[in-house]
């Protein structure tokens, strides 16, 4: 099954906003439509949202209206991953030679996706297998499985060819806030995949790197930049600092397609706020969280008021910037970048 | 109002699950009953836990029962803070006095707090205004208000009396997942307090901190070891990288009664792992996580099938330890201990 795809004219797609309480196609048939599932998080990812961003522009060429105006549209949907941008521009060229040049580019993205995951869950469980000792256990952050590209994935893809070749210890999946990708969607393929994982809250795995119970850290990007800077889901820099103190590696894989030479270090790059809604969504807490004793009926009720919150913001980068001094290494599907080593993107 | 007190021969308690969304006040008359709400953080916070352990030993005092049971099962009810067996113990020696006495020796305990959390916010604000430059924007973690003591709170009694003297920037609350409590009790403490905030995931702490958007972090603990070593709650460590990389002050505001001689460091703590649950309330997100649009009612439905998760498991440490060295100064009721100087606990 494809994260993303191109099926009778129109794109189809998981919603993984519904995950993992429903898997749904999404079979999305207007650039409007498109823009909206990328906007909201329908489809996420660096590879996928590339895939994304190209076929965005196929429909566009095989549609009547201004497809100059689709194609900006696409362009600027989300900011931070190279890839959005990077897809519909490079499809986007091929206009002048009509509509079935187009999709035929399009489609050529995502196959070079697909590739590309193969040759990443390779390179990958190789470097982690040399890194990180013997049946490591890795701690991962968001998702950067299958759901995150077309198939296979990015740094899961190489987790899980890990796990084929029976040399993985175990995963501990960061959860993620706000919108808990690892909680919600790492530990659905995880889980599919008959992979052992516990999740944990975002802030506690630095400590549980510190306490012996991660041997590598192991995530993708969003871009990276041209010093080897690693833009990436908010949270990262802070695996990465936990790592560097804990001495054990911190290895990024993600496509080449991430890898962005125009952008010359992280300070460059426009990080997008999702705004507070992601983040406040905790009007649920009351209920959801603890279980109240039979003896809390007792409570005197007289107290009772509305506490309420009042002028309650948030500030929710969704990306944050791992300097390149606290990377390990690199992988893509073409290389291995050391730059512990000193090697440089 | 006070967040924990002894009213007419009974324990009364605010709720602390239930903010922000009810200001709720229990009323308990039997150990058990303090044991459930303790354990289910109805009333946490080092300082309001070693009041509740005294006051609880004064409920058993006054009834007929078990005392010696009901002194252990109140003094292992959790087990990282060391308040809670400390102001257990403490009114315990008094038990062959008889009950008056044990009541006496528990609210001496209270004003203790009181009194300490006065002394804390002077000496807290005086650093920070004398580490953290004008105005300071100070990121803070969990709760550590009223709530958590009896009245004034530790750090964000510090940050509050700041703000008092009209020398606060403004206040980033880490949302300190699982169990939101700065999101949820510091927000809304911070709010009737009308102080500026803004909320952010755990995280995005040490990122705000690399982008300049932090000048200090402020924060309790637990419990503090004899060579320095800070036990406070889960993502407190990650902050500490973040805010040793970025080159600002990390300052631990904490009663001396949380400081713990006996325990030599870290390493030697037990940490509570508060199991699954409270990490995988995550049941809500499909419909709680962004907007869906209305062409996505135009879903090729029959793809849908329940998509399942197996297995799913999670590790929920709900503290970390911060080495002393990634800390700038211990603020007490009775002392500044500048460990980046040299000085020791």
């Amino acid at each position: 099954m494809r994260t993303i795809d191109w099926v009778d004219g129109a794109v189809e797609l998981i919603d993984q906003t519904a995950l993992p309480g429903r898997l749904t196609v999404l079979r999305l048939t207007t650039v409007d439509e498109l823009v909206a599932a990328i906007q909201r998080l329908a489809v996420r990812g660096a590879p996928a949202l590339g895939v994304a961003g190209a076929l965005g522009v196929a429909l566009a060429a095989h549609q009547p209206g201004d497809v100059a105006a689709a194609v900006r549209r696409l362009e600027t949907a989300r900011p931070t991953a190279v890839n959005l941008a990077r897809g519909v521009r490079r499809v986007a060229a091929r206009l002048p030679e009509g509509a079935d040049a187009v999709l035929a580019e399009a489609l050529a993205i995502r196959d070079e996706e697909i590739a590309a995951a193969a040759a990443m869950a390779s390179l990958g469980a190789d470097l982690l297998a040399e890194l990180c000792g013997t049946r490591p256990r890795l701690l991962t952050h968001c998702n950067t499985g299958a759901l995150a590209a077309v198939v296979g994935g990015t740094a899961l893809g190489a987790v899980l060819e890990l796990h084929r070749r029976d040399a993985l210890g175990a995963v501990l999946a960061s959860e993620t806030r706000p919108l808990l990708q690892g909680a919600r969607l790492t530990a659905w393929e995880l889980g599919r995949a008959g992979v052992p994982y516990r999740v944990a809250v975002d802030g506690a795995g630095p400590f549980l790197m510190a306490r012996g119970e991660v041997d590598g850290v192991v995530l993708g990007a969003d871009r990276i930049c041209a010093n080897g800077d690693v833009i990436n889901k908010i949270g990262t820099y802070a695996h990465a600092l936990g790592a560097h103190r804990a001495g054990i590696p911190f290895v990024v894989v993600a496509p080449e397609s991430t890898v962005d030479p125009d952008t010359a270090d992280g300070t460059q790059v426009e990080i997008e706020d999702r705004g507070a809604a992601e983040v406040l969504s905790y009007g649920h807490a009351p209920q959801e969280y603890g279980h109240a004793p039979q003896e809390d009926s007792r409570a005197t009720r007289e107290h009772d008021q509305p506490a309420g919150v009042d002028g309650v913001g948030a500030v929710n980068p969704a990306f944050d910037v791992t300097p390149y001094e606290l990377v390990t290494a690199i992988v893509t599907e073409r290389r291995v970048i050391r730059l512990d080593r000193g090697e440089r993107v």
